[in-house]
Order: C-alpha cells, then structure tokens, then sequence
C-alpha cells in the first residue's frame, strides 16, 4: 500500500427534502477531502468519477417517503446525492477491479467515491465507443428501453408503437429499437427542436410537439387511426389518458416513467382505465435494476448497433460539478434535448 | 314440420339510451308473438327461456358509444335487451340441437327467442346441478373467476387476495377458488349482511364493510399487514386508488369490472398508478367471451367442486319477467346478495 493521498472532493449535497417543484437552491456543492487509498484488507473500490447521469428517478428520492422506496434508498439531507455513473478505479482492494479500470454504475454526485459494494459495477469493455454512452445508451437507458420494449411490451413486427418524451434518454433508444423491429412508431416530445429531431435523425415515422396540441385524444386519433399496440410512457398523467382511448384490443402498455407528475404535491387521477377491460390491455410497470442480469447481452447486441450506425444517439452534455444541480432541475422544464449527463473530467 | 304453433311472448324492451344512473322506467316490458317452429331449411333455433343472468356489464350496452364496445353490440333503443341465460329448444333447425335440449348462452330478456347462431350456445349436461347454476357459476361468472384468477392473476399459494364486490357472483367463487389454491384471501362488500356471508358461507379469512371504512386505505392495511399480491377488481374507483398503495412487489391486479363507475357521467381518475412502477405491478383487463374455448375444462372443475361441496354458491332469484327491470337496477344499488338471476319458468 503506498502512502494515503488526500485530495480535494467537491460534492453535491441535497439540502432537504423536497416537496413539489425542485430547485437548484435546494442542492449545494460542498467542498471535502478524499482518501486515494483503501482500508488493509478491505474490498473496497476508489472512483474517479468522469461522467454523471442526470436521471428523472432521481426526483422521487429527493421526497420524504412514509414506505421505503422498493427499488433505490431516498437521498438523506446533508448527504451526496448518489446516482449512475461513469468512472474509473483510482484505489481497489478488490480482486477483480484494478487501477484504471474504467466502470459504470452506482456512484456519488462528487469528484471521488469509496465504493463498499464493487459487484454491483460493471466494467466497460467498449473503449471505442464514447465512455459518455455509458451514462446512457450503453447504461441504465438503454437497458430500460430494451427490456421495457422487449421483455415487457413484447414488441413484435408491425405492431403500432407510441412513445412519450421520445427524444428523451430512454424514448430515443426505444423508438429506434422499435423500428429496428419493424414496427410503426410515432413518438411525442414537447419543442419544436425535439419533434424534428425525432423523424430526421431518430428514424420515426411521425412525431408530434404535445405542447402544440388542443386535444390529446385528436392528435392520437390522427397520428394512429387504426390505434395503439404498444404505448411506452414515460410521461403519465393528460397523455396517458388520451392514449387510453386510443389503445387497440390486446394493447400493451409498459409504465417506465410518469415524469408530469412527479413534481405535483398530489398526482393527478387517471381517467380511462374501463378501457384497460373492454380491451383487454396490460398495463405494465418496470424497474430496471431487476434486470441487470440481462446487461452483457444487452450490451453486445445495442455495442453492434452503435457501431454499425443503426442506432443515433444524442446526448445533451453539462460541463463541471458546480452546473450539475441545474442539469439535473432542467430535466424537469425539458430543457435538455436527448440525453442529459455532466462531465467531471475525461479521464 | 309440423303445423307453425304461435304463442304469446312478453319481452323487455330499452326504452332509450341511458345517461347517469339507469332506472327501472328505462325499461318497458312489451307483448308480442313468438312462432315455435324454425323455417325450413334454416339451421337456426326457438329458444323457451327458463333463467336470465343479470349482470353489471349491460349497464355499459345501454349506453351509445362513440365507437363500438369490442365485445358486445349496444342494446338498441325499442328492441329486446339481449344478455346470458339458460333455455330450453322448443324447435331446432340445427342438426346439433334438438327439442328439449337445455343450453346457457346469448339470448333475448323474453320469453322465446330466435337464435341465428346455434354455435354460440353451450350444451348442458351436468342434470344434477340447478340449471339456475348456468347463469352462474357453471357459466359466465363462474368462468370469469377462474379466468380471472388463473389466466390472468396467475394465482399461486400463498398468495395474499384481495376481491372486491366479495360477494357477488364473481366474487364469491374467485374468493373460495383463491382459497381452495391456498391463498388468503379477504373480500370486502357494501353490507354486514354480505360481509358475514364471506366468512360463515365461503370461508374467506376476513372480510369487511367497506362502507363503514373511513380510510380505504387504513383498512387495507389493517388486513394486510404484509400486503397484496392479487388484487382481483371488481369495483374501481376508490378501492382502486387504495389497493394500489398497498400492492406488493411484483402484485397483479385483474381488472374484471368498474361498478363503482358505471353510473357515473363522467369516470373518476385513479391515482397512486406510480406504484405500478415502483412495485413492478401488473394491472390486466381481461373480458370472459374470449375464453369460452377454455368453457369444458372449467364445467368440469367446477361441477366436480360443487358436487363435492368443496365450492359453495348463493344467489338471488327474482320471479318473473315483470320484475327483471327491477333486478338488473339493483346490482347498482347494491340490493342483491349473491348472484342476481330471474326466473322466467322452470322447464
């Protein structure tokens, strides 16, 4: 073991819980020290973290919750925020992970991270791929549009697929996927910007700015008039009930994220779901994180996408800790166009 | 052929279509004629109808849709409600039916009834039940539970059960088939009367008056400590909104009906949907017509049950075709205990 360096680690801390909108003000960057060393004897990782995913999830566990969360501990006021990320290994004393490995996963929202559980990090393999896709296509997702699609909507060629927040993380890989498949895919976003981006670079048959639309359940009607087969939301609330008049018999409807709620003291009710009997549709929600087995061969089939240019990607990138509580609020108003993730460092 | 024998045949006609809460003045009971005898060369049967099923989906049918219901046409202003019951043939033009057969299928709120369609009708065989029990649980309800439970719900022992409606014609065979699967079940319904029935007649662990509850939600818990696997629903509204905070990981909810909505002009919104997501729930509408291929497996299942006492079974017998206005309104009004059926003749 080589002396311990101590460096500087500047973190971002969520001040308290948060109810209703989320604000920059309620994060703050804290300046610390961290050891690039490990304890004797200890199987513990030091990252370096490069890449920051911004991710909408996050919002839930700014909130106070009664019942723990199933599926990700909430954030404690005065602490690191902690979400996925890209990093490499500056200390280990675990076998399998040496210096310089590079390795996504679950990190803090902070220039260097003791990692007590290294298992639950996967190592990158892919250095000719951009190491930022691992905050995103090549990460959490991209595995989320995959099985969402796949293992929950069982999307099947010439189904009718409709995405919401399309160009998003998520809706950008699941859209192109659906393609992919052979399906017809119309997907929603909320600017102008995004829309065209969705059939010019994204390959989406049609796409619609929801902002712009008096009636929801008109604009479905136009842009599926024999109806839905497979509705990915991301969204929840107004959308999701339009499209439940829109669904056709057998529908499927896999419930990855309801991002107009989340900031909403109360969620609002949804309307519509008598629809869910007469014809007879599933409705289902997901968590990624059940389905990290699957990673490796996700991750092969979506590398050869990628580097055969049958998938885009686009990535909205903020530079420095200091922005990172503002990237991560901006989820929230749309201002990120495609994936939203922070750059700490490159290497 | 014989001579075309002509005899008196009272019906009960839709008077309108229906908005809000449907009343027994919607409906008038009107005389007319029935020929008993088939014509020549036609394959089609005269059905004498002994027992009529009363069932919550026909509220929806006497409402005009915008588009039409997937399952089953909109009754018709001025012509005979159509719905299931049990008959005898009193003439057939089919060569798999002959005079004096006894069916369950679709056929007229009347007397006699024309059938176009001989192939929509089961046979039945099991003399030693109540022919009533076809309306019932030998047929369409009867059918819906199992559906319901297994197909759907994928119903498992020891699993936690939830039914609503608990003590309706759906209700009480989904609760002791959940029983009898190994699970613990408890029902909720609108009476003490209902709510003693489920645990000294069907042999639910608990049950309780969901009208008496202040907090739908208080009270879910308070039965389910640990949670719900399936909930199998019946009502929606409300109970809906409750269930789903206090689903588990990985619960599934059958959606069967929405009687709590029916009568409304406009349907109530569902919240707490988020936790489909959190919990990774599944929430499926299923509509029984579409299983009746799977119909002789379940006669057989079932009838064994109940000739071994291992399924008990109680239903609400209205008298005469007069009083069928007033039965099928008080599924509504929640004023039948077990299932709702009229007699029109015995044999």
């Amino acid at each position: 073991m080589s002396a311990v360096a101590e460096v500087p680690n500047r973190r971002v801390i969520l001040k308290g819980h948060v109810t209703g909108f989320p604000s920059e003000d309620g994060m703050e960057i804290v300046s610390g020290m961290a050891h690039l060393a490990v304890p004797p004897g200890s199987a513990v990782l030091v990252l370096k973290n490069l890449y920051l995913s911004c991710d909408p999830y996050m919002r839930g566990l700014m909130t106070k919750h009664e019942r723990p969360s199933s599926y990700a501990p909430d954030f404690i006021p005065g602490e690191v925020l902690v979400g996925y990320g890209v990093s490499k290994v500056v200390a280990s004393g675990h076998p399998d992970f040496k210096f310089g490995d590079l390795v996504w996963g679950r990190t803090g929202w902070e220039e260097f991270t003791l990692i007590p559980n290294p298992e639950s990090l996967f190592k990158i393999n892919h250095t000719e791929i951009p190491l930022s896709y691992y905050t995103g296509v090549l990460g959490m997702s991209g595995l989320t549009a995959y099985i969402g699609l796949y293992d929950v909507a069982k999307a099947k060629k010439g189904d009718f697929v409709f995405v919401s927040a399309a160009s998003g993380a998520v809706g950008q890989i699941v859209g192109q996927l659906a393609k992919l498949t052979g399906c017809y895919v119309v997907g929603s976003a909320g600017s102008d910007e995004k829309v065209n981006l969705l059939k010019t670079k994204f390959g989406f048959d049609d796409s619609f700015n929801y902002k712009k639309e008096q009636d929801l359940n008109s604009a479905l009607q136009r842009y599926f008039p024999e109806g839905i087969d497979i509705y990915f939301d991301n969204v929840g609330g107004a959308m999701l009930e339009a499209v439940l008049l829109n669904m056709r018999v057998h529908g499927r409807i896999t419930m990855c994220g309801m991002i107009s709620q989340y900031n909403l003291e109360k969620h609002e009710g949804t309307r519509n779901l008598m629809n869910l009997i007469s014809k007879r549709i599933r409705m289902e929600g997901f968590v990624v994180f059940d389905y990290f087995s699957e990673y490796h061969k996700f991750e092969l089939e979506m590398a050869g996408y990628l580097m055969d240019g049958k998938i885009d990607y686009v990535e909205d990138i903020t530079e420095g800790l200091d922005k990172a509580p503002a990237a991560l609020i901006g989820l929230f108003t749309g201002c990120n166009v495609g994936k939203k993730l922070i750059t700490l460092a490159r290497e």
